[in-house]
């Protein structure tokens, strides 16, 4: 069925207007009712939004999930009330009109901002400027990465992004939309509410930018179109569909359209009309209801739109029940990563432990995932032009490339933020498990995105390498200090640093199958001794932290480590017994989070009872929690340098012969 | 002198190739030596950086903080040998050759990358890609700024940039050049190292951006040359800075070039040659020289490149000696705000005591902000387009618009990093004080800017409002958790959350009076009850934190705050001592970092020696080094949700009542 042809049967029933006015009169009598929120987009898009929805999209609401569902993306997500009005009016059963009514409210679906997992069919958090038309960009790679493997009869959708000025302006956007003009993203599809105004006033105060020009620049297709002329706007993404890039059209709008005293100011951004500039908009555009009231025939018109959709999904469902690799492609969907990953990585951990293999932690997860990778085709892997420096590509992984999306492995480019935004979309779209690389200290170009693969609970996989000092002669501004407590405070993320080759293999495993939280492995990128003694099945990273090294009589000191200075940890502990005769166990504590969701038992069983010394190349923030009031921290006070990294750690005090003194000063 | 006379009597005694094949020499070599570092930039920038600084920078290395000098900003830090070999060259004394023999080692000044005050010249620390031209843009913009307030006799310089394509793929980069070309800033010329390599192989990988369009769409100035054309880079030059907009100059060029064999490919790109590949060199581009030996010709060539400099910084001498407002020039370049400043900021602090102010800290900082922005006009305030929500604007501030600079507010638009390279850019070039605002929990898109303030030692100072929960209904994705934690591990950088209006004019004080070191004032949207009991000119925030209600017994318990929540420690004390007769002090710790500073005895008379309990709206991280092994956190351990404030602080369960319930549970 074709989107004209259902757009007949429902202009017969209601004019398009009134079912854009639906969602004007929602949008801000919603807000009001709240007394927060954003009126002003959702009422300058509600034209472009039912030219789209009534016209284009294909979803179900009644099958949210349904993977083939066109996907829709608010980047402007603090218009978010013109989400929440389609999904009521489209009939979305979680989206009844009291849930309008409680826009913004303690335990509503309808949060301030959208949010993935608290209402139906929303694709992705959004809020944080930019971030929405990056994810997107991921999104749309995923459907051509999924289509190109199980062909176009299931795997056929676009994706569709309203963006807003801020999102354009921030400098995420330009990572991704060059990624996505390089790739030729044909089925992205961005609507940008080109209102011209944003919270400070007039853009003209800040930008003179030419997007139209700038978006041709990145390879796009582009278009401009009057955002309240819905034949143009029809007819703007009936060309954008056929186009063979990705698309922008720049739909100018006046904010807050139908407001007829505040409708284009930026008063109109970010608070309620009030009462007398609502009255005068219901007359101004012909809307007699009461708040919260929409009649009947508007209603049947826009479940009208829900019906065509629902076709479609079991359409779908039919090609679906007919496909000869209907298993393979359920198995993707259901991100359940076979068996043969998990027995490669305990073969693999067996197999090092009786090598005693002796590399960096990122060699180690490279080897490792030349493991994961060959028992699993479900894993997509990246880096941020730093492939071999993170390690991130294996044997037999293909590039994908524009028009060619066969491939396994993704040149993010020199876009970090650009990298885990797409790495967001690619894990919201399903199908695939997101890998990506770059070194720790750039977690900060990346921290926007990062952030929001937490709140949403995704599986997306953050290969940091270069994790310290220990990275040696770049300096500074390439040494982490204070990423590792950035990463720890951040709330539902695993943060992973691995001390040698079995504890990497096992770090692996357990973000694989962390199903609904991030993980980051932070590496090494010098060589590390392999510290465990024996391969047992058991995952001991799994538990956070263990006893590496007890000694034989009863513990005079406890040091704990992370990662590279676990090896020093160690050496310090036989410098302690051999010279002073003090019993020293050495703590291995790889993931603080996993740590801290063990039993009171476990953890006082770890970190004993008697003094304890941290030792970590990175700030202390955090460490106290392990050390205790009467502890000891050996570790960064202040930014890196430029050196060899032997070198560095020396001239940080970051040595066995430390750890021992701080021991010795702590029992004596 | 023109810049083509003086090239006249340099050509004649040395060809400009040899100045040039200096700068190879000495990178491939000093590369080499440390077996370490990115030969591949500067070999291949050579040409232009002869052209440019043999014919146009006008800099004197014996005076290298000349206020009018050209500014010079390697954008693309890893290729520092570039800037090492022409400091040597241009005979800056800390840098002679053994320095660059010792490139990389620890203690020399010939770090890694390029690092400010690690040796003379360097105008700004780079590396992390998209960093430096984005520096720039504020550097550019001061020196307007400072032009349009003193003339152009004593303010008239260029800011050079060399970016790589790194820099121009990097999202901030965006930003820069969007913000750069609003506000037509002439003096900017970025020579763009066109080579079509990054480190994973050609750039055709990962980019089809077609550069000069984008460019030209932001506004820009764009040509296109040869870039071992030198007279074509010349000529290119001279049009850049007769243009009345910023410029590109895309230098097509081979990275490498020399190199027989590597050159042109990334193996070029960041390691060392090896030695049969630089013999091939010294052969291939005629330079019979040992490692490290330049012929004196050609050393000469350069010195007298230096000499011209020299002269023109004696002439601008002469007119500073004779400018009717020497003094308040020379006033604007110390940096030192007037005695006025703290003044008034003393009376503020006085008559709100007295008036028993209650106001929302971002209205507090607003209100110290007109009595600072009213004593001085060395302050330049801004906002990321949140200017009434950070409230960073004050009475009588015009703002800079294109082509007029007297202004003092910059509507830097949706751009929080680009804002904060922009800042760094402003303090960096001196004569102003910048500060800025954004959301709090939008320092993750600054971090990787912020992090430079701090590692540069500069004096910015970041507004960032909206600092909790306290937001309300914007939810979790505006609610910062880990932000607090983040930017306290972050060295050298103070985090001020103050509680009320009188520590809020403190922390304001403090941050001014920080020449070395960035500060962030983390602000509360909602209001908050004035807490000071009585005026003292000593500015207690000083001390990082201080007890605030001291009970009348023997303490019981301790409760420590920072911001909106120390009201709710204060209202717990209270409730404790009324019902449960339990005698609770309150500390209000507004600056973690100054704290940690003072000496143990006062750390322990503030903290006490009874059960303490923390309250903060954010993550633990951190909190257990002033709580104890024993204590007791209320606080976030998640993210947060949209919804009212006041019933957000219940839901998350952070209350008077938790807070006195945590104490009783300590204590009992």
């Amino acid at each position: 069925m074709t989107s004209l042809a259902a757009l007949k049967s429902v202009a017969a029933a209601v004019a398009e207007r009134d079912m854009a006015n639906a969602i004007r009169a929602l949008a801000m009598d919603s807000v009001q009712k709240a007394n927060s929120g954003h009126p002003g987009m959702p009422m300058g898009m509600a034209d472009v939004a039912t030219v789209l929805f009534g016209r284009f999209m294909n979803i179900d609401p009644t099958a949210p999930n349904w993977l083939d569902r066109d996907r829709f993306v608010l980047s402007a997500g603090h218009g978010s009330m013109l989400q929440y009005a389609l999904h009521y009016l489209l009939g979305y059963e979680d989206m009844p009109i009291e849930e309008l009514q409680r826009f913004r409210q303690l335990g509503s679906r309808t949060a301030g901002h959208p949010e993935h997992g608290h209402a139906l069919g929303i694709e992705t958090t959004t809020g944080p400027l930019g971030q929405g038309i990056s994810t997107a960009v991921g999104m749309a790679l995923a459907e051509r990465m999924l289509a190109a493997r199980h062909g176009a009869d299931l795997v056929d959708h676009y994706t569709y992004v309203i963006a807003g000025d801020g999102c354009l302006q921030e400098g995420i956007s330009h990572e991704a939309i060059d990624l996505a003009g390089h790739l030729k993203l044909s089925r992205l599809i961005v609507l940008w509410d080109d209102n011209a105004i944003s919270i400070d006033g007039p853009t003209s105060l800040s930008t003179s930018m030419d997007q139209p020009t700038r978006f041709k620049a990145a390879g796009w297709h582009v278009q401009s179109v009057d955002g309240h002329d819905m034949e143009a706007v029809a007819a703007a993404i009936e060309a954008a569909r056929r186009s063979d890039r990705p698309s922008l059209i720049a739909c100018r709008t006046v904010i807050g359209k139908g407001a007829p005293n505040l409708g284009g100011s930026e008063k109109m951004h970010g608070a309620p009309l009030g009462d007398a500039e609502i009255a005068a908009t219901r007359e101004n555009i012909g809307w007699a209801h009461a708040p919260f009231e929409v009649p009947d025939d508007i209603l049947s018109a826009w479940h009208e739109v829900a019906a065509r959709g629902q076709a479609a999904r079991r359409a779908w469902e039919r090609r679906l029940a007919a496909a000869p690799r209907r298993e393979d492609f359920e198995r993707a969907l259901s991100g359940k990563l076979p068996d043969a990953v998990f027995e490669a990585l305990d073969a693999f951990r067996k197999e090092h432990v009786e090598k005693a293999t002796k590399v960096a932690t990122r060699k180690a997860s490279e080897m490792a995932l030349a493991a994961i990778n060959g028992a699993t085709e479900l894993t997509v892997g990246g880096s941020a032009d730093l492939t071999h420096s993170n390690l991130t590509i294996t044997k037999g992984m293909d590039r994908i490339a524009p028009d060619d999306y066969a491939g396994r492995y993704i040149h993010y480019g020199i876009r970090e933020h650009g990298m885990a935004a797409a790495m967001n979309g690619i894990a919201l779209h399903g199908g695939f498990v997101p890998y990506g690389g770059t070194f720790l200290c750039f977690a900060d170009y990346a921290r926007g995105a990062m952030r929001l693969s937490a709140l949403m609970n995704q599986r997306v996989v953050y290969v940091m390498t270069h994790d310290s000092i220990g990275l040696g002669e770049d300096g500074p501004t390439h040494q982490p200090v204070e990423h590792l407590a950035m990463l720890r405070a951040t709330p539902n993320l695993n943060v992973f640093r691995p001390a040698d080759i079995i504890e990497t293999a096992e770090c692996w495993e357990l973000a694989l199958r962390s199903e609904a939280r991030p993980s980051v492995l932070v590496l090494s990128r010098q060589n590390l001794p392999m510290l465990r003694q024996a391969h047992g099945h058991e995952n001991q990273t799994g538990q956070g932290a263990y006893v590496l090294r007890e000694p034989s009589t009863h513990r005079a000191v406890t040091l704990i480590a992370t990662g590279s200075e676990v090896e020093i940890a160690v050496a310090a502990a036989e410098r302690l017994e051999a010279e002073h005769g003090v019993a020293a166990a050495v703590v291995s504590m790889p993931c603080w989070e996993l740590f801290e969701e063990q039993d009171a038992d476990y953890r006082k069983s770890v970190l004993g009872s008697a003094p304890r010394v941290a030792v970590e190349a990175a700030a202390r923030l955090g460490w106290d929690r392990w050390i205790g009031e009467t502890g000891a921290f050996v570790g960064m006070t202040g930014f890196g340098a430029s050196a060899p990294a032997p070198d560095l750690y020396k001239h940080f005090d970051i040595t066995p012969e430390a750890v021992a003194a701080a021991a010795l000063k702590l029992i004596f």
